[in-house]
């Protein structure tokens, strides 16, 4: 049995104690005579399983006690047409489109309500920067101002500086106005200020647990504005009233969520794992960078994503050699978002220092080769 | 380790085997250096695992090649939502309601659009049978009937006869309308003439797999009507288009749910199912009906639930000290629902006809004690 170094972009590589952990907890969860799958959600067994994870997810993020914090299904691609759903009411919400993501976003609301967009950073079929903060017009009306925090597709984050001056433009400009984001991505990758936002969300695949869990962080003064029809389950409100179980949630999701907290706090917290995670970016960057133009990320260096890491390589018959290749060399997930091309690898929280070592090694070792074959050509 | 006899109504027991074998997939599924959680569900392996799940449930049930097999998720919570968002299309729908689930999702649907009434058992805020077929009066016009064939509170079932019939009334009066049902706490218990539903869909948690995931057999020619508005991933055109993939779906759910269909073909698939079923439902009913009044159920006969059987004691307090006394005697799972009280044994599929022999044996123990203790006062 050999674990792979895993790249994946979502369902994404887990930690391996925590899968040890979940193997252990086979066919019997802690003495209780059933996994914590076969369990009433109501019950004492996952009670204290869903209050350990909000607890520890509050810590972990310092998560203020006016925000609820909610574990709902449907994915990131739910929320963008739950958030419009709940939080428009009747009025237009601003856009900041910078990638496939938000602009799934802003067209998902367009289709609910009014959407309007702030700008869009796209050119020529790519999206290589953040806009530039000093230039942007929000309206001081609108319900509240949505963007994607890290674009998982073209590798374009939002790093802390930028955030902070953006969420001072906008209290300036438009002072009622909330962040609302997708931070899919890269949540939990370093710390957060979620007083910044107005609700906050993530599908789990990523930094937080498996497929199936979406987590919603939201002020709780923005519940209760939900549109007529909406629902009943889709409204936050709701959700919030009832603890995340107006129904049957997704039991194991949120179980194995709550190993990676645990797993995270163990680590050191945030502050620990942005340290690991600036030091793999900064070393794939530096691989990339150092190729003699052999791999290219043409992202804007101040907003080169942490956690996505996309490249091309000199021909699309090289990247497909290059796939292939890494997987015979024990690597998963390098294979780049069908709608773009090229290579990604995805450094999530649970990806180890020792797979990008392993992977900039890898790199150096097919440029050699390449360039060697091309010498005695 | 041991594992407790699990009459939980969902999330319910699962098949050691199935507990077994996902244990046995941790950390790495079938060679492949990771998880099924952890890798893309665009990729080889997981692609192989869905596309594995819905041919064996085609299998099972027999679907028609013209019926759509989905892997969503929300639970039948948000189906009770989704259904009226996609079929009504401006008309109304005929409601039949027969306990609390159906009538939660004639509450919904009445939030989104028109529902009609058209018979409820309910009386004196209990329901105990099903209506007469003969004094319904259907709807000529409507977009769909919508019934649940299994109240998981109430025990109240849809057996073959009555569906049979039900399908012939509704096939002579309402020749274009189409039976919608909620099937989440006996799907897969018995065989099933799909084709008498245009839709039917069901939570996973009790005889398909863990909780997470929502099952939804629908006909294709009632794909596409969905109201303006929807948002994109509740069309069920758009995740049949897509493969139930148009976002991340629930894999780890996904696969378990497949590992449960291969054990239900193991074991004999539905009709094998039905026998085994029927018996255990037999039994624990005989212990009831036997026990001079000391176990009551007061469901009708012809409906009674051979999945969810609902009972109370002479008080109270005795129900408590039995719910007490199961759990030291290393049973799970059997206090009532909260809104109805009593106890209730949920003899799903997992449920091993041991464990409601163990059952019998322990109520026919608890009440000769109860006996003994009155004669001795």
């Amino acid at each position: 049995m050999t674990r792979a170094w895993n790249f994946s972009a979502g369902p994404a590589t887990l930690p391996l104690e925590v899968l040890q952990q979940v193997r252990e907890d086979l066919p019997e969860w802690h003495g209780i005579g059933a996994s914590i799958m076969e369990v009433s959600h109501r019950g004492k067994a996952f009670s204290g399983v869903i209050e350990a994870a909000q607890a520890d997810l509050r810590e972990l993020l310092a998560i203020p006690e006016d925000y609820e914090v909610l574990f709902l299904q449907g994915g990131q691609t739910l929320q963008f047409a739950q958030v419009p759903m709940n939080l428009l009411a009747g009025r237009s919400a601003d856009y900041l489109v910078t990638g496939a993501w938000s602009q799934k976003a802003h067209r998902e609301a367009a289709r609910i309500g009014k959407a309007r967009l702030v700008a869009s950073t796209e050119e020529n079929g790519k999206f290589l920067r953040l806009p530039d903060i000093d230039a942007l017009k929000f309206d001081e009306n609108a319900a509240y101002c949505h963007l994607c925090t890290n674009e998982t597709i073209h590798g374009v984050e939002v790093h802390e500086a930028y955030e902070a001056k953006l969420f001072e433009a906008i209290s300036a400009a438009a002072p009622g106005v909330s962040l609302v984001a997708d931070m899919s991505s890269h949540i939990l990758s370093r710390p957060l200020d979620v007083r910044r936002y107005g609700l906050l969300s993530a599908g789990a695949q990523k930094n937080i647990g498996p497929s199936g869990m979406t987590l919603v962080i939201v002020r709780k003064a923005l519940l209760g504005r939900a549109a007529a029809g909406t629902p009943t389950i889709l409204d936050y409100r709701n959700q919030a009233d009832n603890g995340s179980m107006l129904n049957t949630p997704p039991a194991f999701a949120i179980y194995v969520a709550g190993l990676v907290f645990q797993w995270l706090k163990a680590q050191g917290g945030l502050d620990a794992m942005a340290a690991i995670n600036r030091e793999k970016a900064k070393r794939l960057y530096a691989a990339i960078d150092n190729s003699e133009g052999f791999y290219k990320n043409p992202v804007d260096v101040a907003c080169r994503s942490s956690m996505n890491v996309p490249f091309t390589l000199p021909s699309v018959a090289l990247e497909a050699q290059f796939v292939q290749a890494s997987e015979a060399a024990g690597f998963i997930g390098l294979k780049g978002h069908k709608s773009v091309g090229g290579i990604r690898a995805s450094l999530y929280n649970a990806v180890p220092l020792e797979a990008v070592q392993a992977l900039v090694r890898f790199m150096e070792d097919f440029r050699e080769t390449w360039r060697r074959r091309g010498a005695s050509r």
